[in-house]
């Protein structure tokens, strides 16, 4: 074992940032640590806006007020949890440039800056990790980096946005609509006064972009995904779907297509009820992966929250740790552009179509025939509703994405339809 | 990158040898193994029992016949997938002693011989890995090993034996009973000839003893691990479990009790429906890990077959190639005696107690005044069947193994008291 420790400095001291400190002041765990790391790991500094205020948790003798006096520390290891893109960004650069492996959870600056990053770390021979910018204190990077080296990954699809699973979660366990359970959501601070970012999609975009990275060798930026959100999805969708023995989880896809295609995409899914996915409720998150030889794996946890989020920073020091008593660092990924994107168009899928129709005769013969114009097969269909108005809800053979979407424009169309309500992917490709 | 390839032995060309041979002549797969170890890793032979069998994926050129013209090929790592403790045993030791690193799935081997083997590898500076002796493809024990190296881990709970899964998911999902699933899942290859390993809890018991080991410091062999089977579970066990919400499991279970005690068991356990180990189906395998700090996590995956488990083979031989590429070594478990043994007597659980009594007026009486005796609460009771004998069923709340236990043997005398049924316990501790 080598004797010199192994020297680690923090940027931030907020919630993931005091309770990394926490561990790693923590003596039973920082023993495991070293044991694991096979050298001693020691925390030298952390860095905060402000020294005058008190931090819980936080040796005062471990704070200092800029990043200047971080790194004058000699660090081997700086932990980046300020997050935003400016000043982490040019902290980051000037570790990785002055030879300091660096470990962050910042997920919009991997999504904006990810692959230059990831290049200067590689140019300076040293780590650059982020386990906890997806899936919290889910361990999925570090397994897809290792475990999975070898492995051909068919398919990566992720739960991986706390906010709106527990908004649908709680839709579809307690019959609520959506805009009742998305204020519920931001007066618990599980959803953000603009909601936006989650409930839109672009939050876990981002995500499958770093999981699509490293199962699929493209850039980290968060390029050619097509997003879908939740804002649409009505309680009488939840209802229909768990009736038909699915509940609908917004996932995160990254998928190969043939030999050589690429779909990502965000999109609400109806998940058969006995599919793993199908139970991961409330904040949780998890991430499926379908290996072409190891099969169907997949990873749950908590998704969010500073202590897990913390353990996963953790895990990272860790590694970058025992890189550096080894001297050596990790290839955070192989950038391998022989994948082209493939328009979710030309995708195949069983849909899920809910329409409110005037309830007149010959209004569904009207509308089946729409479908079959478009070559869109019908699996099922149910009609609810008494009076004037009606919902038809049909569940559809497998049709081409562009096919049912002609569709839905052409039914959108027709003077007896109120509105299309709903249109929506139905998992294929079982467990 | 060292330019000096790392060189590995195979023992063993059976389901998972002859898999993993696959693997490492695919040559795609070998430049991504290449670029995630930092070295290039070379088959260098594999050693069968007998050569002039032909091997389908096997290179001819690649087949030695005995371990001595195997070891003579000045290998860094050796795959055992002989199985069985001799000459298993004697080829890994030879192997560590002169400074080869070793990867197995051999989990009986290691029930028997684990610890001395592992201190053997650190002695000898060199790796001995196993991920794919536990849980097949999932890789669970990489996890423990490095992302959770740092945590304090407070249960891990497994469901990790295929055969008795396949049979208590198609009991659940069809309504079978044991006799007519066993014979079933004989024909189809599921279990075997003699099935008592599986069935009697033997099998979860080594895999427990092993995720134990990284997860609470004990050593690898299988000692005080109390372990119950499903053969005395019936039909209407299961019909009862799911009307009451639950699905009945074989879990492999190890738990932090109190400060310093731990409990090891393998039993038939009630788990809530919406947990997600209840999903787990057919020859799935799942671990589950409460973290003190990274909160629940679930890992899930094929639990056999020859090609899951030859990707997890592959892992480590990934992971030793690297450590063998910067002359490191892991330490694969600090063993860690401050945990003591707790007698399943003492914990405490809630249960699911099914008795067949002659339906006489006063026999509920009598039944729950021998639970009110001995300090057992009901919860809730059920009466099925008509005639002269009738079933009873009580889900109890929380209470001491010991007094349940004495519970049962009380009612077993009563005159009145056709047989017990079932005395199973119920999960604690949600998600």
């Amino acid at each position: 074992m080598e004797t010199q420790p192994i020297r680690v400095g923090i940027i931030g001291a907020g919630f993931v940032g005091a309770a990394l400190v926490s561990l790693l002041v923590d003596e039973a765990r920082v023993r495991a640590l070293t044991d694991a790391a096979t050298v001693p790991v020691e925390l030298v500094g952390v860095a905060v806006r402000d020294v005058t205020k008190a931090r819980a948790g936080v040796p005062s003798e471990l704070v200092v007020n800029d990043a200047d006096e971080l790194f004058a520390k000699d660090l081997d290891v700086l932990v980046e949890v300020i997050g935003g893109i400016e000043p982490a960004k040019s902290y980051i650069e000037r570790a990785l440039k002055s030879g300091v492996s660096v470990v962050t959870a910042n997920k919009a600056l991997l999504a904006a800056h990810g692959y230059e990053l990831s290049q200067l770390a590689n140019e300076n021979e040293v780590d650059l990790f982020y386990e906890a910018a997806v899936a919290g204190g889910i361990p999925i990077l570090r397994s897809l980096r290792s475990s999975l080296a070898g492995e051909q990954i068919l398919r990566v699809m992720g739960i991986v946005n706390g906010t709106t699973n527990f908004i649908l979660s709680k839709m579809s366990n307690e019959g609520l609509g959506y805009d009742e359970v998305l204020a519920e959501a931001q007066a618990l601070g599980f959803a953000e006064a603009d909601p936006t970012a989650d409930v839109a999609g672009f939050d876990p975009a981002a995500k499958i972009a770093i999981l699509s990275s490293l199962a699929f060798g493209t850039k980290l930026e968060g390029e050619e995904i097509s997003k879908e959100g939740i804002t649409g999805i009505r309680a009488v969708d939840v209802e229909f779907a768990r009736r038909s023995g699915y509940v609908i989880k917004l996932l995160a896809i990254a998928e190969r297509v043939g030999d050589s295609g690429l779909s990502r995409r965000v999109q609400p899914t109806l998940v058969p009820a006995q599919h793993p996915l199908a139970s991961v409720n409330g904040a949780m998150n998890a991430v499926f992966v379908d290996g072409a030889k190891a099969g169907p794996l997949m990873w749950l946890g908590q998704g969010a929250g500073g202590v897990p989020t913390a353990t996963a920073v953790l895990g990272d020091v860790l590694d970058a740790a025992r890189n550096r008593a080894s001297r050596r660092h990790d290839v955070p990924f192989t950038y391998d552009n022989r994948l082209h994107f493939v328009d979710e168009g030309e995708l195949s899928s069983a849909f899920y179509i809910s329409i409110d129709v005037d309830d007149e005769p010959g209004v569904l013969a009207t509308v089946a025939k729409i479908f079959a114009d478009h070559g869109v097969s019908i699996l099922s269909m149910e009609q609810a509703g008494e009076g004037a108005e009606a919902r038809l809800s049909f569940v559809t053979h497998e049709a081409k994405t562009d096919a049912v979407r002609a569709t839905v424009a052409a039914l959108a169309d027709l003077p007896k339809v109120e509105r299309v309500g709903a249109c929506l992917r139905v998992l294929s490709g079982g467990l």
